[in-house]
């Protein structure tokens, strides 16, 4: 994959570099986004996964609020901007290859992370085991 | 983003039958992808995010044990085939959108689960507050 260059963030280094350094050398991938996973810093659920690009990421390390990309909209969103519900970001990890993010959050307004009015966007769980072929059920979670 | 039509799954439904449904629909991205997030399922840490192909998330779902499709090397791969530590999953859930994982596992093995030996492959978390521009730090998580 070639990533595009990144103008807010540092170049990227050897892997050595990348993996055990410490400068933060983000990865963006060949749309300029990295993805994000967001739970929820007091119980651990998983809230929600979005993208940011290198200037949703930057609002977010700067301002604490967590912002992302919407591709299908064209543009940078804060999370909550509508809803009141932002994400209060207390830690913000990043993985072996710096090319992913892991953000812990607190969820403002009345909690809810996910836009159809669930607590977290992950409120279904697979039925298993699956069959070997054919549809898997879901069930609330 | 326009998606490939699935082979092992259902076709996507309205945005009412995948949000609401019960039937699982996951969406693959243009390159035949779907995100996995993968976390502790005793701990709730996250421990590590990789790509399912279809049949890597068939394999997943009928073996009990994580598979994931490796674009850089070309292949499906068993998480742990060399190392021991696979991934025993507990759970799988899905979000709103069904275009992204959540899978709750245990690791086998000396359960660790990045390459780097580190149990998670979230190790590191960034120094915040961000300055306004430039490097930003990262510290042991």
């Amino acid at each position: 994959m070639v990533a595009a260059p990144s103008v807010l963030f540092p170049p990227r280094g050897t892997t050595a570099e990348v993996e055990q350094g410490l400068v933060f050398q983000p990865k963006f991938d060949a749309d300029g986004r990295i993805p994000a996973i967001i739970s929820d810093a007091a119980s651990g659920e998983v809230l929600m996964f979005a993208w940011m690009n290198e200037e949703a990421l930057r609002l977010t390390l700067t301002t604490g609020l967590a912002h992302f990309w919407s591709r299908s909209r064209g543009r940078l969103w804060q999370k909550g901007e509508a809803s009141g519900n932002v994400l209060k970001v207390s830690e913000v990890r990043t993985d072996c290859d710096q090319d992913v993010l892991w953000l812990k959050v607190a969820v403002a307004g009345d909690g809810v992370a996910c836009h159809t009015a669930n607590r977290s966007c992950f409120y279904r769980s697979l039925a298993l085991p699956a069959p070997a072929a054919g549809a898997v059920g879901l069930q609330r979670a």
